[in-house]
């Protein structure tokens, strides 16, 4: 299969791409220094990625930029960080996407526990969290070629130990845990989906 | 009670606003021909909405414009329809309205069944839906002073006809239920819920 990580130089993408490649002809994008660079916030910058990489299988996307920070910073202008990131990024990915997938293919998002489990700090992600799940269900009854789309919604992942702090009770996603949820959805059949640890 | 309802020229907010301005202050607020007229998508016309109403006891909101239409019209900037009025347009009137509402008050949204129930031609409600019940589970652990924060999320309704064709078989919200979601937020003491019929 030909699969794109976008976030590939991240934690959970490197992660990813590392177990991946191995099977598969893996594209790693991100903001800079990856196979191909782009920026997920500008529909442009999308388009001239999917024209770049031609027709692919399955689509992952790990890149999720939010605000996160005290909620007497959280004003119209800081909540945009997650609604043009996390939100519409991917999103964006999807619609622009579908012209690009081969039929049969499938779009894996990245979401994660707060969309119902919040936590002080992260109004932001809880927001574009569940905006992308609702979005998933929705896709799902819309593409079409079989294409499918999921997301994946892990708790705290266990190679960001930074983050455990902020997420007093989680019991933390182990990297083997992520990969099998990506797989779930890439090499499985389900769509509409949002595939929890 | 003072009570603001954004969205009361509209089928949900015309019912809301006589069954409740019996027993309560109601002040009328919609993008034209209300008591005070506004728009949620700037956020200078919120602020200024809300300084002319002064302090508050509850704000319910059944302003909610979304993108309806085929996925093939679905593109970021369709999409906008939903982020900047259901979306940020609702999550607007809680961030500035904060500051206004009374310790205890209320904040009460719309969202509705399509958060998990997709339909054809209504995925940016589903996104929008999903982003404003997240944003109200996140909210309701931040907000101080007591001050609580739920989502009402009906079926299509009963005195919406128009829309039956479109919501094969799911049973329509009675417009008495309807009102009665919205009391059980105002009057009662949840909070952080979305509140289904
Ligand atoms: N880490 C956790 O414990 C955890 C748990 C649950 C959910 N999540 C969610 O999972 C996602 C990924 O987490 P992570 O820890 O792997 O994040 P990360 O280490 O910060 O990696 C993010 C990746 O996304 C890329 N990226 C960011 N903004 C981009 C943009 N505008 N355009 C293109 N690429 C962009 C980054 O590339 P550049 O550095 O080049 O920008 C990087 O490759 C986030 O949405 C996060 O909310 C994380
Ligand atoms: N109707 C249903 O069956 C149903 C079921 C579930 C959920 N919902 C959701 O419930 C919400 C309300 O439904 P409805 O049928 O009552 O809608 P509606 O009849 O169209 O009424 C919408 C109200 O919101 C106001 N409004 C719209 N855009 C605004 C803006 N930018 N600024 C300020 N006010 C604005 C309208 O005022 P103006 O006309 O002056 O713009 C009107 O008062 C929608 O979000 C809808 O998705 C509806």
């Amino acid at each position: 299969m030909k699969i794109i990580i976008v976030g590939a130089t991240g934690t959970m993408g490197t992660y990813l791409a590392k177990a991946l490649e191995k099977e598969h002809e893996v594209i790693k994008v991100a903001s800079k220094g990856a196979d191909i660079d782009a920026d997920i916030t500008s529909t442009e910058s999308i388009e001239k990625m999917f024209r770049q990489v031609g027709s692919f299988d399955a689509l992952i996307s790990t890149a999720g930029p939010t605000f996160v920070g005290p909620w007497a910073k959280l004003n119209d202008t800081t909540f945009r960080q997650g609604v043009e990131g996390k939100m519409m990024g991917q999103i964006n990915l999807v619609l622009i996407g579908q012209k690009y997938i081969n039929s049969k293919g499938s779009f894996t998002l990245i979401t994660g526990a707060l969309t119902h489990e919040p936590q002080v700090n992260f109004a932001n992600a809880s927001a574009a969290n569940g905006a992308v799940e609702g979005f998933v269900r929705a896709a799902a009854i819309e593409l079409e070629n079989g294409i499918r789309i999921n997301a994946v919604s892990p708790t705290v992942i266990e190679n960001s130990p930074q983050y455990f702090p902020y997420f007093p009770g989680e019991i933390p996603t182990t990297m083997k845990e992520l990969e099998f949820m990506f797989r779930k959805s890439v090499f499985g059949k389900v769509t509409g989906q949002v595939i929890k640890p």
